[in-house]
């Protein structure tokens, strides 16, 4: 089995709603999936933005109500932040990666180096239960533990099918700009796939080929879904062929000890 | 118009041939869409193997007939490369970014920070009339002037419709393991889609949203093709939407002056 296919098709699911705290995603998608009159099959791939993830998880931090700290402060200056972003920033991350105009990078608690710990700052409106216990404005963190999240969808959807959930973000890149689609969370699906060991059309062995696949079906997704988008915040893909396995998306993440760049 | 769409189609182009130095890759192309009764539409994007065109124009280089300089055995010697290796990486080079045991990335002459410039020692098989020009074995370079060849084969292409090209290669990252598909030339189709000035769902406007369009279209290619498979080089992306401009692949590279990894 390997991780291509001739023809592949990505379908956003339609009208989904906005996701509220303790919202049952599993559920959701299931009706998006009956309102697009599509059976899951064996092979195929949710991919779900953390966004709706964290919704339903209520990641909303109160943006209002933060208090810096002093290194926060620290930071704010440095950056030109908001400090009170730094602090909400510091609480996510377990180490700093680069401080300058601008720029805040750093090491997530899920093991990502990513700008701003993947907080987002511009489009967290919180429902008005949630909004009435606090001052705003709202900051919406990663989810908690996107790889087990990943596990339970998995199990919830597929029960009957062998198929692949992804959750998927939007990264930047230190090397290059704009920003891609990433996986934060994935099960049933390889979050690397090691084509090591499969012949070139020359009959000689590859040697350096593991492709980041739960990355890139985070990207397909985040084509087709659009970010400003929440309604399309679930995609289906169809047609890849991939081992029913993976360690989950924290593989993704190249060990610190690795970083030459740190 | 907007980078997103609810259904996307990626369907590989069966029955290429193995591309040889001076073949017209438009006429190849064209041959493959027939087989597959496809005929373009405006908005189709066509994802070209980088490795197609460079075998097209005969990057061919005989690591057998390649004298190391000093500096290529100097680094040879902290990579643990082979020094004719380095030298060639070297001579598509314009900066060295990291030296470490088994990694050489360096800023190739096009922009892009990459490991080993890009340059595929492994699969590199020539044509037997190159092959008997030299003694091998052969290393193949990245394509001269990708988002030039993009503007041509657009031209030669897609005369009457209004379709998008991308060169694409696969590329590691600094921060996450694996390889994930990379757009080096474009052409018809934004590499950077700015999604600045939409509006979220709430109403408020998107501040950073600048998708690096044409890497996620090389991400999909490189999902559908898979490396190893030179016969399924060319891939047809179907259900885009995106505004027919953008400036070529060059403009996703962060320029060394803003390189805080550097």
């Amino acid at each position: 089995m390997i991780a291509c296919a001739p023809r592949l098709e990505a379908i956003a699911l339609p009208g989904l709603p906005i996701v509220s705290p303790g919202d049952d995603l599993a559920v959701l998608i299931a009706g998006g999936l009956v309102r697009a009159d599509l059976a899951l099959r064996d092979g195929d791939v949710l991919v779900i933005a953390s966004k709706l993830v964290s919704r339903a998880e209520g990641q909303f931090v109160d943006v209002g109500a933060t208090e810096p700290s002093r290194r926060a402060h620290e930071l704010a200056a440095r950056t030109g932040h908001d400090p009170r972003h730094v602090e909400i920033i510091l609480r996510e991350s377990v180490a700093l990666s680069r401080a300058a105009p601008g720029v805040l990078i750093v090491r997530h608690r899920l093991g990502f180096v990513v700008a701003n710990a993947g907080v987002d700052f511009s489009n967290a409106q919180p429902p008005a239960a949630v909004a009435a216990r606090g001052r705003g404005p709202w900051a919406l963190t990663l989810p908690l533990h996107p790889d087990g999240t990943a596990v339970k969808l998995r199990a919830a959807l597929g029960a009957e099918r062998s198929i692949g959930v992804v959750i998927s973000d939007s990264f930047g890149r230190p090397f290059r700009l704009g920003s891609v689609g990433a996986a934060i969370g994935s099960a049933g699906v390889p979050a690397l796939h090691d084509q090591r060991g499969r012949k070139d059309l020359f009959g000689r062995t590859l040697e350096h080929t593991v492709t980041a696949l739960a990355d890139q079906i985070a990207a397909v997704a985040d084509l087709v879904a659009g970010q400003a988008d929440e309604g399309r915040g679930v995609v289906l893909i169809r047609g890849l062929q991939f081992p029913a396995d993976g360690g989950g998306a924290a593989g993704l993440v190249r060990p610190a000890t690795e970083d030459i760049y740190a």
